[in-house]
């Protein structure tokens, strides 16, 4: 009998989310999972990792059946804990990371802890996704991605990551009684927010700020992910940890 | 009279390191310069932003002359506020970040501060330069970095950022009585990092984790920033804040 693959699974939302539960329930199906995730939130973390402090990392009984750690750090320093020290020789077959509340599309990729763990695996050389979902209500629906996650998920097993990336997995907010119209393989949109920063004044008369903004998607094109996600498909890109502009290489070649 | 040109100046070390006083001494010399740094190390932060807590910005002297305010967010945090809160309808013709202690070549750049400041200011559309020095050392040499950080910044202003862009750049550690052989444009090395967790007890009996590991060029090219570094060149790679992977688009597109 073929051994089961090997499934790790971590999210930027913390251990206790919904998330994650919903991902945990669907890998179970495909594989052997084990859990590293952070035990706190971790949104808008972006690729951190933990340097400057220490980090603690307990083993958790939350899921029924499965082997789980919960860890003080982000995202990132998951996935790393778990391919350099939990593991021990043994490698994942599949790494995801999810389901975030919240959209991950476009630029909002850079941002992404949810997308660190899984750009963390893949610099590892593992095949891994990141799946969010575009409901920022921790309580929001997820039943509606369930049969993208498992394809997307078992083809991921089946081909390996293309070309050293991760993928990035965008659904839409749930539409009742509505199923999504398919799966788009998309590049990332050009996108940007406008922020406006809130500002107020404390009790001791000091102001602060609260980051809020408006998302502006400056991009035209219908081969987008946002494009997709407007259009209720789920939208994937394949993201690359090199991040070098090869053109703009040699246009600089120039200026030297 | 042209007006002079103004450039924003951020970093990840925090706004009393010594790369910032340097960066900030040359930036003087090409424009008028305005700083939003950090209140306290920021090193590994990625492209972090702070959305679950308040921001605080005050303004601050240390810099003769010139006008700075330190934020207690994350670099990416600091242009957002500069950009949006701060600049009101003036826009930076240049914004730099740096000089970071420390490298950020290779895959170094996913978890740097420094270099999410640029990329944050690229995605405004803005031209942006990350500098970083190859030496841990926090009093390190900088000096032989000065000539190149000049020549840098002054073709960016002239030409701009190539295809949205933001520019890594990096300094080899100082070698004594030695020049630098050069300046390279470069794309990211093919590296990786493997771990390896120092784990200690606390007094308390309980385990916690130092994350430290060895850096591992996979990269034979001699057109990467690592070869840079290594014969004594600065290195510059133009980074793209678009990951898509348009390659693999076309890869996965057989998939569904």
């Amino acid at each position: 009998m073929p051994t089961k693959p090997l499934i790790l699974v971590s999210n930027d939302d913390g251990i206790t989310s919904k998330g994650i539960r919903v991902l945990v329930e669907l890998m179970q199906t495909l594989g052997e999972v084990m859990v590293v995730a952070p035990n706190s939130p971790q949104s808008g973390m972006g690729h951190a990792i933990t340097i400057g402090e220490t980090l603690r990392l307990y083993s958790n009984d939350i899921f029924d059946g499965v082997v789980a750690y919960e860890c003080s750090g982000t995202p990132a320093d998951c996935v790393k804990l778990a391919k350099h020290h939990l593991l021990g020789d043994r490698v994942p077959d599949l790494v995801v990371s999810g389901i975030n509340h919240g959209s991950n599309t476009s630029i909002n990729v850079l941002y992404s802890g949810t997308m660190s763990a899984a750009i963390e695996a893949a610099v590892e050389g593992l095949p891994a996704i990141g799946f969010s979902v575009c409901d920022y209500d921790h309580n929001g629906e997820l039943d509606h991605c369930r049969e993208h996650i498992l394809e997307i998920a078992s083809n991921t097993l089946r081909h390996g990551n293309p070309l050293g990336t991760a993928l990035n997995v965008n659904f839409p907010k749930a539409q009742p009684g509505k199923e999504l119209n398919g799966i788009r393989i998309c590049r990332q949109a050009e996108a940007k927010w406008k922020e406006e920063f809130d500002e107020r004044i404390d009790p001791q008369g000091s102001p602060y700020f609260w980051l809020t903004g408006k998302f502006i998607d400056k991009d035209g094109g219908e081969d987008t992910d946002e494009w997709a996600i407007r259009n209720y498909y789920t939208s994937v890109v394949p993201c690359s940890y090199d991040l070098t502009n090869h053109k703009a290489v040699k246009q600089l070649g120039q200026w030297f």
